[in-house]
């Protein structure tokens, strides 16, 4: 509705969904200060800050879990259809409750955060998958409670074959090829440790 | 951050708070659909929004009619940090939560729907007051639990005195003179039933 300008974007959903240590947290805020850097109009919901400021209370059931998407599916589709990048980072382990964001939201990326379970189990970033291992975690993605891939994703980052840089570069790309976001300085897109 | 056209604004949150039946989600929609179509970025969360899209499960008490407001402030923040003209219409009843929104987003703007106690027991709309009156709806805002008046709203509006059209230019006029939107159509605003 807004005449565009450069710094302007037409809103748009980024869905990272991945298992617990998958990675979605590292690159989906690395993808977002780059953005936020471009003077581009982005917001970040990951799992800690929708779970404080939106779904507090809410539990691991399939029930729970679905209602945690759907809320914040709410959010960011409120926020691209006024022409924010919104970002959200959660495990959302259900496919049907993907797809329903998907159709509720005008324009909706989806990106697999694949790391076999094994490094994602290793890597443990919050001791959960040992506590889970151990009988003590109910309901935990990977080890008591399923994972549905997803079947035609926008975009498959591989994290235990990219680092945290070189997958946030592909996500970047990405966006700029569908014309999400202005093609400039896309050279020197992300710095880091990658090669 | 982006450069403005005349259909980009700033941003702000504009709170109507006040007792049930007050005229809150009237007034809000026209102010809504005014801006909407004058082109400008806008977005109303009124309270059966809020609770169906993201407060379902909270219940009346003190602690949960906070995080009520905490939780739609939260959205409105998000919203109008990105140049949106958040609207939110609920009773939060409480001065310190309604601050605490205040506080935490950079312009906000409150709007008291100010109508007589016996007006609104009068109008139920939804049949609540009779419910509560009759006993069957504890914690119900003006008749068994409290409403704590703003001391320093930005605006007044008095619905026992004004049309709905009245109240609502008054509100446009308040954003026109504060900046909030442009000054252009100002004259033929919101035509409708009033004098």
């Amino acid at each position: 509705m807004a005449s565009d300008n450069n710094k302007n974007t037409l809103g748009v959903t980024i869905w990272f969904t991945g298992l617990p240590s998958s990675g979605k947290s590292t690159v989906s805020r690395l993808v977002h200060d780059y953005l936020k850097a471009q003077g581009l109009k982005v917001e970040l919901l990951d799992g800690d800050v929708a779970r404080q400021n939106l779904t507090k209370g809410l539990g691991f059931s399939k029930e729970d879990r679905d209602e945690n998407i759907r809320r914040i599916g709410f959010v960011c589709n409120l926020l691209s259809r006024n022409g924010v990048i919104a970002i959200a980072a959660a495990i959302s382990p259900y496919r049907a409750a993907r797809d329903a964001v998907r159709q509720q939201t005008n324009s909706f990326i989806e990106i697999y955060v694949n790391a076999p379970l094994d490094v994602c189990k290793q890597r443990d970033v919050k001791g959960l998958y040992k506590k889970a291992l151990a009988g003590q975690l109910p309901q935990f993605t990977g080890v008591s409670d399923p994972y549905e891939e997803p079947l035609n994703p926008e975009l498959v980052l591989y994290t235990n074959e990219e680092t945290p840089e070189e997958s946030a570069r592909k996500v970047i790309a990405y966006l700029i090829q569908n014309g999400n976001v202005p093609a400039t300085a896309s050279a020197i897109l992300i710095s880091g440790r990658s090669a």
